[in-house]
């Protein structure tokens, strides 16, 4: 992970690979399905919205009773594991950034746990097959949790 | 984890701990301050809130790279692992809801991976010490991520 040929002009990188040593386990709850790979990704969510994807998640049947109260229409916050990120990187340079900034200033899927967020609209529930409205991530990545989206927790506050 | 007699009218669980498999490791990257313990921890951010909480992240010091970019009064979203939540249930009983609901319906700390999500605002910031305005976990949960909080990212589409 920390290899130094990855590295761009003003990143910077822990001596060791985080993950070697981890404090506790997460477990796949299903997978994401969109008709993203690399080289076609959209760079966020707003750009992958506007290419009105199909998308929607495949999780696994034994948590399809854990459904039970969400609705079509509804907003949610999806937590995905973004497999194939680095997990050393303290700061970085994204090709939309000019200076290297602090991991934790980004929305970089490289960060010390690969956890990406993102609040997007159910649009369909059959089984435990889920639509949404949008998503910003390869096909198939594991998804770790779907929380329904609450103004009172999910804005700033003033 | 799955022992019955923790288990309330309604709910449901698997019949094993999921967290006995995992799939990947997360990482501490520090702990969140709080005067909150078992007894008198507000139900949710917005009561914690209303209490004027001393609340405070402690980053593990090698992580403090990572903050460059991020400025007071910037609101953030804090993802945290709620270490004391059970991982096996597919519906539950919340002391506030009248019947069963899925768990993914809900904000319980109980679920496959126990991750918090809250978007609070930095009031300071000092070294690997980050003020923030509220939180609604106990004292020393870890922490897993800190993202800036984005209206495109985290506000439903309409």
């Amino acid at each position: 992970m920390a290899d130094v040929n990855q590295i761009r002009a003003g990143e910077t990188a822990l001596p060791a690979d985080p993950a070697a040593k981890p404090d506790a386990g997460v477990v796949f709850i299903g997978r994401i399905r969109s008709p993203w790979a690399r080289g076609n990704c959209p760079r966020n969510i707003s750009k992958a919205r506007a290419e009105h994807p199909d998308a929607w998640i495949e999780l696994d049947p034994k948590w399809a009773p854990a459904l039970a109260g969400l609705v079509v229409g509804q907003p949610i916050l999806l937590l995905y594991w973004m497999n194939h990120a680095r997990r050393d990187l303290l700061t970085q340079t994204p090709t939309h950034v000019d200076v290297a900034r602090g991991t934790f200033s980004l929305r970089s899927p490289n960060r010390p746990n690969p956890v990406a967020a993102s609040t997007v609209r159910i649009t369909s529930l059959d089984g435990n097959r889920i639509g949404i409205d949008a998503i910003d991530c390869f096909d198939d990545t594991p998804l770790i949790d779907i929380k329904p989206w609450l103004e009172t927790i999910d804005i700033p506050p003033a």
